[in-house]
């Protein structure tokens, strides 16, 4: 399952087996018609045809739903850094993450900016996803680290990366973009370098 | 009042009519000594030798003792970066309102050292740390577009100028460090210059 994405494509009827996608759905759907703040857990079970029973059996909670693939994608960051080759400059580790992270989402583009719309609208929700995004360049900043990269070498390197992410998954998910999103990942990048060059 | 800091030297008497710097001293000797989840409004009003209702009319809560001076060094950073000169580049504002940063925090370093040691024990504090400086951010990549920056590169030097910033504090309130917050601001640059080139 990518970080953050959902499978696809999504049947919702009830011999369906995979009940996580099923709740996801379910959850996107309401958090979407009246808020997230206004939906339970039980309409979310209710609406995937399941019980709170196996909701909690897959989420923690209803921000959880939102959330749970941050785990995944710090994991798929962390074992990118740490096995680029050992030529690999720390800025080049780090490509080769960024690389990996939008070969996993390409397919998802419409749950993630389904699941953007949402957080948008919810100031909780918001910073949630900015804290899920400096515990991740922490840990990618702890996996440069152990390449041998220097302290705050390794800091910077893992914040420019992160930040290359987020501003190219934003352009991303925008109804006007057509590109992919490693070609923006990458133009992102030149604008980086380009902003701390001068 | 600076941003985060305290105004020295801190007097304890009862006829000392800093009653918010004395509040925030009480707060951080207690945090210090008991934790701060087992520290209550009530015992900082004591120590302080003050009334929790003095203590609400400076702080909404015992979090805000550590957190309320982002709002200024948010300002320090927006005013600064607007007023650079027209022909300053985009990372030139983002230096300006560092080096005006670092000039206002020079006096503060035990006490910015005692607050970093009471926020590194306590998750939730951590948290609130990492939510202020990704707002910090946001709001001096906002200024950086009324200067007329285009909007990823108004990003992008906003999260490396709040980078640095944090990189190079966390250097300055370190015990084995001699240095200025200003010339650990500058070397800090050269390192995040370094590692975005190549």
């Amino acid at each position: 399952m990518t970080p953050g994405a959902i499978e696809y494509p999504l049947r919702m009827a009830r011999w369906q087996p995979d009940a996580r996608g099923r709740l996801q759905e379910a959850a996107l759907a309401l958090y979407d018609e009246r808020g997230f703040e206004n939906t339970t857990v039980a309409q979310i079970a209710e609406q995937a045809g399941l019980t709170k029973r196996t909701f909690f059996r897959y989420f923690a909670d209803k921000r959880e739903v939102l959330f749970w693939g941050a785990k995944a994608l710090e994991e798929l960051f962390v074992s990118e850094v740490v096995s680029a080759p050992s030529s690999a400059t720390p800025l080049e580790a780090m490509v080769a993450a960024l690389d990996a992270a939008a070969a996993t989402f390409e397919d998802g583009r419409e749950y993630a900016a389904r699941r953007q719309h949402i957080i948008a609208a919810n100031p909780e929700l918001q910073e949630r996803e900015l804290i899920k995004l400096s515990l991740l360049a922490r840990t990618v900043a702890q996996a440069l680290r152990e390449r041998g990269v220097e302290d705050s070498a390794a800091t910077f390197t893992a914040e420019a990366g992160v930040t290359v992410f987020r501003v190219a998954f934003e352009l991303w998910v925008r109804e006007s973009n057509r590109r992919g999103l490693k070609a923006l990942i990458h133009e992102s990048l030149d604008e980086l370098r380009a902003v701390t060059a001068v």
